[in-house]
């Protein structure tokens, strides 16, 4: 019985980071998608986010057959329902990536990164990758200092994400309402996408040192 | 044994009703603070959502203990997981006021809301209150014609979060950068708002159907 438990935990595991894998091509595509104005790679980002919300729903079965069957109690118990919520945060990862390629779609042919933010958006853009990348690493390895940081990348997207509001605010923005709303929501996205990833290192953390309360932090 | 099962599940349908409660002031204060430019009443939402999260992490920490001690199983099972999510929704929600309400302190003392805006976001704002109304009842009452009545009440915020950018990308939309900014992130914190609402009654709907797939949509 125990073994068929730590097969299904191991299978749990696997699952997660096959779609961290799949959250990862995502967020490269949209990247790609919104500062290069590409709309087939927009598209399949679309579609794989059809993929990701299938496979975040078969864990979320397996997750609770686990339960049901296995009646995990301590250590796994907290294991079994990090992963829902592990699988949760991936899911709106995934969305984030998703709705950052379709500001690509919505804007083509023109470009919807906007003037005069297309360094920052690329060096926002290149922190999601890397945070994707460090997150399925993370999960893959449970290596604890990929968890500190995918921290230290989130702190690096909240400051771009606070440059951006304040060059559109400031006297010298002259960018036409357009590019105003697509740089508001695009800021936006990339930092959610980035949060996602912090509250699951969080998680992951927990898991490794105990701490449940600092795992379970709403404000991740 | 099974007694006190049920009166623990009692108690977490009592304590998401309590904080349905918190959510619904925390929004009707945001929607005054925001629509009036009234700081005082934007502090009340910050602070209530300390108290919104403290309440989320307590019963989060109950349910699991719940699984845990009464090792639930089927229906049961299903309804402790659902209680998970709804609380994580509901501190959703209650983040989503606490935005809307900073927004309204950010401008002080100008008006947050843009001008031409301002009857769809006073419309949006009614519709959000009402949305939180109808989820405290629903999660009080299970019945279930209200989780229709909150995805019909969903249906008209998504239009007017869509008429905001008709608005604001046509030739005519005269505001400033500030305006554009601030219409934009208000609309998206409205929408998101009526959408975790949706999401809730989902799974209050498929707790009294057992639908869990549809429950379970990850595009609520």
């Amino acid at each position: 019985m125990r073994d068929v438990f730590q097969q299904e935990l191991h299978e749990v595991q696997e699952r997660l980071v096959e779609i961290a894998e799949l959250v990862e091509v995502s967020i490269e595509n949209a990247v790609t998608a919104f500062t290069k104005s590409d709309v087939g790679v927009a598209e399949d980002v679309i579609e794989n986010d059809v993929r990701i919300d299938e496979l975040t729903l078969a864990l979320d079965e397996l997750a609770i057959n686990i339960l049901a069957l296995q009646q995990p109690v301590a250590r796994d118990l907290r294991i079994v329902v990090s992963a829902l919520r592990i699988s949760s945060s991936l899911e709106r990862m995934g969305d984030m990536a998703e709705h950052i390629a379709q500001l690509a779609r919505y804007r083509f042919p023109e470009r919807a990164v906007p003037k005069g933010l297309k360094s920052t958006f690329a060096e926002m853009g290149r922190l999601d990758v890397e945070i994707a990348r460090s997150l399925t690493r993370l999960l893959r390895t449970q290596d604890i200092a990929l968890a500190n940081q995918i921290r230290d990348e989130d702190d690096k997207v909240d400051e771009l994400h606070a440059s951006v509001f304040d060059k559109l605010l400031s006297e010298r923005w002259k960018g036409e309402a357009t590019a105003t709303v697509d740089a508001t929501l695009a800021s936006r996205y990339h930092e959610r996408f980035a949060d996602h990833a912090v509250s699951i290192a969080k998680k992951v953390q927990y898991l490794a040192t105990g701490d449940w309360a600092g795992a379970d932090d709403v404000h991740a």
